[in-house]
């Protein structure tokens, strides 16, 4: 790393004249400066709350070396900006969903969550096993950028609608808030899909702008009162079985960094990928049960014939994902294998397992 | 933390005559001996290298700070002495399934697997959200320790018999290796349950000391030759669900720690907990069609009325838990909550849009 590189990227110790000529070890005993910005919402309960821990906890991590001031969406760049900011090199990380950067690459959308695509177990063991992390730093690092996984929503509510969903045709002419490749199947069953960030849905939303919106799950969603406005709640959603939420790392910051300073990053990260999972399936089905008694929310299934109708449009979606480039055919190409394997394995471990316990208990 | 308690437990500053008057800050500067010893076989694949992934990372972490040993079972002491080795200070930390210490308190069962109990993601919430950790704490904190999650397993097979399993009956009179409150429910139904560490299992299988075993998954178990003497391999297993791996850790050490170590002890224990399970979900399907393809193994799986059988023994085993103690009764009762609370949300979620996507794509 040169030292141009080292100023640039902000990995540069506080008061050390001459940092080029200090050891490494020198270096990370000094301060490093680290601008997260993020695009969520200051407090926003789980995605927001739990960046600003992973926040918190790799300042505490490091002993105060590491001098971390968080950012939330808007109070630096606009939630979308968060990308070039930190590819830029003007802060160091960010924390997103990269799904929200598929107009640049299509290939960023399996690293947040794709339609029909793996749960939270699954995809973990694609990142961490599969080829998935080679891939993405494949991907990231062309755009200047390391990035870990940091969080996760867990399989995400199918959406909120003004009316009954009871076949493909009810999404002709639907204005939906839908990001990543979700929305282009929705796109594909006729529907008109926006992509918005969290703070903006729920005003397009009450003013008729959109006429539908996913969001995350009850806990979330139970904060954004979408219920004043659409009263059908929808499961499973099909579009974000696991929503992995990413740590983006300016390039040339991450290599600057030590052995030591990288693993504790690494540790803090995987540490909130697990925690907001966790806090997610400990806080939703509370959080539903309220919005059903007490804001009258009608909770409804999607029925077979809407799935294979998702099936379908999704093979279209994906079709063209693979012609955009060679990078996409093989983030597709490993995606599909690992859920395969891995899919087939939980099938007969997890899935068998809840059923029968679940049957014999009356849960 | 008395100095004599700190000699004790090894939070001794490398040459740092009158460690008494050190300030902390200045104590967590130098180096910090960690003894870690562990129920594994050294090497072996999951439990074994996971625990070894996670000693070399500590070491790693604190940039060499923590001077790390690490002991596989028998190296330094008995698998089954390491509870009383790190409770009694003479090492560190543990590597271990808490629930080999089920003979000192049933409790401790519960916080690695139990009858029915949850899997990976739903134990992550009862543990991070749903009052496991603080009922851990204490329980562990009673002995002199302080316990955090360290690795997974997930859904564990049933087993490798000799013979086909088609009713309760067919386990009458059985020997079959099985630790924790599995095998008192085996015991229910008449068979003779033993625990033994993984090192003895093969051994007094293939002498018919014992009848059949349980052990992990496919990938474990592959390395462990069951296939040579037993071919029915059944699943789902109705006793470890997601047998959650704990870094055991005396408690004079940890509250002598500062909360900077304690922080990278935590991260590096929770990124364990992850990328173990995450390496079980990438292997076991592999290993399981190897298993069946080139060693002739019989998958089976139980049938309802085996495990409505389970069911009735494990209500009779949780009745007997329950009167242990005032401890037991509240571990057992907090776990019964979050089971049903996690449980509910993962049946609308995981459960269904897996079952959905699986019919969709035919996987």
């Amino acid at each position: 790393m040169k030292r141009r590189d080292l100023l640039k990227s902000g990995a540069i110790a506080v008061g050390a004249a001459g940092a080029a000529t200090l050891s490494a070890p020198a270096i990370t005993q000094d301060r490093i400066e680290i601008n997260i910005v993020s695009t969520w919402p200051r407090d926003f309960p789980g995605l927001g709350t739990g960046a600003q821990r992973f926040a918190q906890r790799l300042a505490d991590m490091s002993d105060g070396r590491f001098h971390v001031e968080y950012y939330a969406g808007g109070e630096r760049v606009k939630p979308f900006d968060s990308f070039d900011e930190v590819a830029s090199g003007n802060a160091q990380m960010y924390h997103a969903a990269d799904y929200y950067w598929k107009g640049k690459h299509p290939g960023w959308a399996y690293f947040t969550a794709v339609p029909f695509g793996m749960t939270y177990t699954e995809i973990n063991a694609w990142i961490r096993f599969g080829g998935g992390q080679e891939l993405w730093d494949e991907l990231a690092g062309q755009a200047g950028l390391k990035n870990l996984m940091c969080g996760n929503t867990g399989v995400q509510m199918g959406g909120w609608f003004r009316k009954e969903m009871n076949s493909a045709d009810d999404f002709k002419g639907l204005k939906m808030r839908m990001p990543g490749l979700g929305g282009d199947v929705l796109a594909k069953l006729g529907a008109s899909p926006v992509s918005l960030p969290g703070s903006q849905i729920y005003e397009n939303l009450i003013s008729g702008a959109i006429d539908a919106t996913e969001w995350v799950g009850p806990w979330n969603d139970s904060f954004m009162k979408f219920y004043e406005a659409a009263k059908y709640y929808y499961y499973p959603g099909m579009h974000e079985p696991a929503a992995m939420l990413a740590c983006g790392i300016n390039k040339d910051f991450w290599e600057g960094l030590s052995k030591s300073d990288k693993l504790i990053v690494e540790a803090a990260a995987s540490m909130e990928n697990d925690v907001m999972m966790a806090e997610y399936n400990a806080k939703n089905g509370e959080a539903l049960s309220k919005l059903i008694t007490e804001q009258g929310v009608q909770l409804r299934r999607f029925n077979d014939d809407i799935y294979d109708s998702f099936g379908e449009a999704a093979d279209e979606v994906y079709a063209e994902v693979v012609e955009h480039s060679d990078m996409a055919r093989r983030i597709h190409e490993s995606f599909v294998q690992s859920r395969a394997n891995v899919g087939a394995w939980a099938k007969i471990s997890d899935q068998e397992y809840v059923n029968q316990r679940n049957r014999v208990l009356g849960l």
